[in-house]
């Protein structure tokens, strides 16, 4: 199969493209580095060192004999993703290409409205650009199961939900409430997919995952192939964040009470379970919704699960509280359906509680060049505050 | 009380700010002409000719003694809406600078990403720069009645709704599913006021209008003073779109079979309501959510009421129906709840039927004005294509 990664040096980007190359599709990545960037931008890096785009294709073909091409540019201007559509007429595009960070989207005016053009533009492009080239193409859209926030009712694997209102009952887009400007794009795109689906029968696979975190895949076998792994306010997700945090010592910071309950997977499992709706495609003209994890956690026992695997890399790691820099419930109920992916084979390999310690020791060989970023740890991106200090 | 009005070039904005004037009100005018552009980028114009800017605000002094300041810019731009705000210390900042058409934001990609960035990012440039300069500043900001399409529940005037999903209960944003690019970017507009709302306490009021129709309000009492009318099948709405096929003597075009219902009232009416919302402010750190419109008609009634007044000028119209160049119901359930407005004393002054022969006559003068534009009423875009012809 010929998949297209529109983002793929990111995180999950790199990790997908190595899985899949390993299981024999064809492989075009595309990115504009806007990640790379962005991290910049905050004073900070990838905890592990991470090769430019033309050494890690060239390491996947020495190491593993993966042949990739690669387009560089952006996804927001249509005419750039329309012509590499056109040339490579992939099967499936799969588009990560989107600012992904909710603290980013939170630093101020200009942060926002990039996030907003960024992801919104994109993802109209490219459905403008996939129904020229090709309608029937699939595409497989990386959402977040941020964009429920934490309802009251069980969230349902789908795009519409029965309700009764007032005593009339009707069917409506399964109700969502995103939690900062980056989760609301999300929101803004399922909405917009939902429309490009009823007025073009598009055929989309719409994955609303929960936070990832973990170094490893199977295909990651060798330094130069490292995936991203970002820790710092703005970039890290709290796992990684949390695993840096006992590496270097410090107290493992959770926001808030910790009571906030996500549905955690490791990379591993993801880029599995993304390569299954890859390879298992919703029918034509379907609007497929996933939810997409592994485990319910809640923060505090995150920092336990950290702390208990920093003490056998003999680490004391302690737990601090601090003021929850967002706002967000820290006591809710947290209910999503997961069927879809079991019903494909789905069989999740890693649990955190068996990952956390080798997180840990893949980072520890780069303390030195962690400790340079000790500073960029803390949260300064308030939810509260419409300009933030950078 | 100090009003700047974002938008004041348009069709609403222009009416209001005479308005405003009339009742006492200090009004500062900002646009970017972006309307006049990109009706003249169709190969359209406005049916009754308006002056420039500069000349129509020089009209109202003379006719009316108003006085109007007037910036030039747009609301895309963070540091001018900033600017203007920080000069200007508005109590209240009315929000219409948003690309306004439908059929225009589905003419192809380039103008789907245009309408979803114009329209997103003005009014998150809008409530940063509020919160900096004055974060108790009451916006009013245009919504649409289309942003709910056309539900099965009863339509409240309210941000949240209570629900009972798979038999859980729950409170959400009250649900949404709009038509068009355009309708989906005020849903997106609205989510994000309710973030907003949700994290610093803004004051708003969000106003589901329904399609207002009219060339009159009680200060347009001078050719000078007229505000646009638009026609053609990109910026006309309906009511207007049919006074001018009258005129031409050429056939109502109702899309489809004609079953579609809104909530219609008039230009008068319209500003009506918008001063008494901006006289009446939400409490601080409400998001207020009102519907606004005057009556509930189907296409197939209001072209009914248009022949009709066609027939006092002379004019035997006959009514033509088309294929339905949108993908929408055209017999459905609506119900939409009319509360605040009433509650503040609105009275609504003019029924279509009443008004329609008017709108006739004052349009007939300018016929051979409109004859030049006749080619750009019948609709060309569509919304199955994703390439229109313009």
């Amino acid at each position: 199969m010929k998949v297209m990664i529109l983002g793929a040096d990111g995180y999950l980007g790199w990790a997908l493209s190595l899985r899949l190359m390993a299981r024999g599709h064809d492989v075009v990545g595309v990115d504009n580095f806007a990640t790379r960037k962005s991290v910049a931008e905050v004073g900070s890096d990838s905890a592990i060192p991470i090769l430019g785009m033309e050494d890690r294709i060239k390491a996947a073909k020495d190491i593993h004999g993966f042949k990739m091409r690669f387009h560089e540019g952006d996804v927001t201007r249509y005419e750039f993703i329309h012509k590499a559509l056109k040339e490579e007429k992939p099967d499936t595009v799969v588009h990560f290409a989107e600012q992904r960070s909710a603290p980013y989207s939170m630093i101020n005016a200009q942060h926002a409205a990039y996030t907003m053009q960024n992801n919104i533009v994109g993802t109209i492009n490219l459905i403008y650009a996939m129904m020229d080239v090709n309608p029937s193409m699939h595409v497989v859209k990386m959402a977040t199961m941020g964009e429920y926030g934490t309802p009251n009712f069980d969230i349902p694997e789908s795009a519409f939900v029965e309700v009764e209102i007032n005593g009339k009952k009707d069917r409506i887009t399964t109700p969502k409430f995103a939690g900062s400007w980056y989760h609301w794009t999300k929101v803004h795109d399922t909405n917009n997919l939902l429309l490009a689906n009823k007025i073009w029968k598009t055929t989309v696979t719409n994955i609303f995952q929960g936070p990832v975190y973990g170094t490893r895949t199977k295909e990651i076998t060798d330094e130069k192939l490292h995936t991203r792994c970002d820790f710092d306010e703005v970039w890290g997700t709290v796992v990684n964040r949390f695993a840096v945090e006992a590496v270097l010592g410090i107290p493992l910071t959770a926001y808030g009470a910790g009571g906030q309950i996500r549905g955690y997977l490791s990379l591993e499992d993801s880029v599995d379970a993304l390569s299954l709706l890859i390879e298992n495609p919703a029918q034509k003209g379907e609007h497929r919704t996933v939810n997409q994890f592994v485990e319910l956690l809640s923060i505090n026992e995150i920092a336990e699960i950290v702390k208990k695997a920093a003490k056998k890399e003999g680490i004391d790691a302690k737990i601090d509280h601090i003021e929850n820099p967002r706002v967000e419930a820290d006591k809710h109920y947290y209910n999503p359906e997961v069927k879809v992916l079991p019903g494909l084979g789905f069989r999740p390999k890693l649990k955190m509680s068996d990952l956390a310690a080798q997180l840990i020791a893949d980072l520890l060989p780069y303390k030195a060049r962690i400790e340079k970023f000790r500073d960029r740890i803390m949260p300064h991106t308030r939810w509260t505050r419409t300009e933030n200090a950078r």
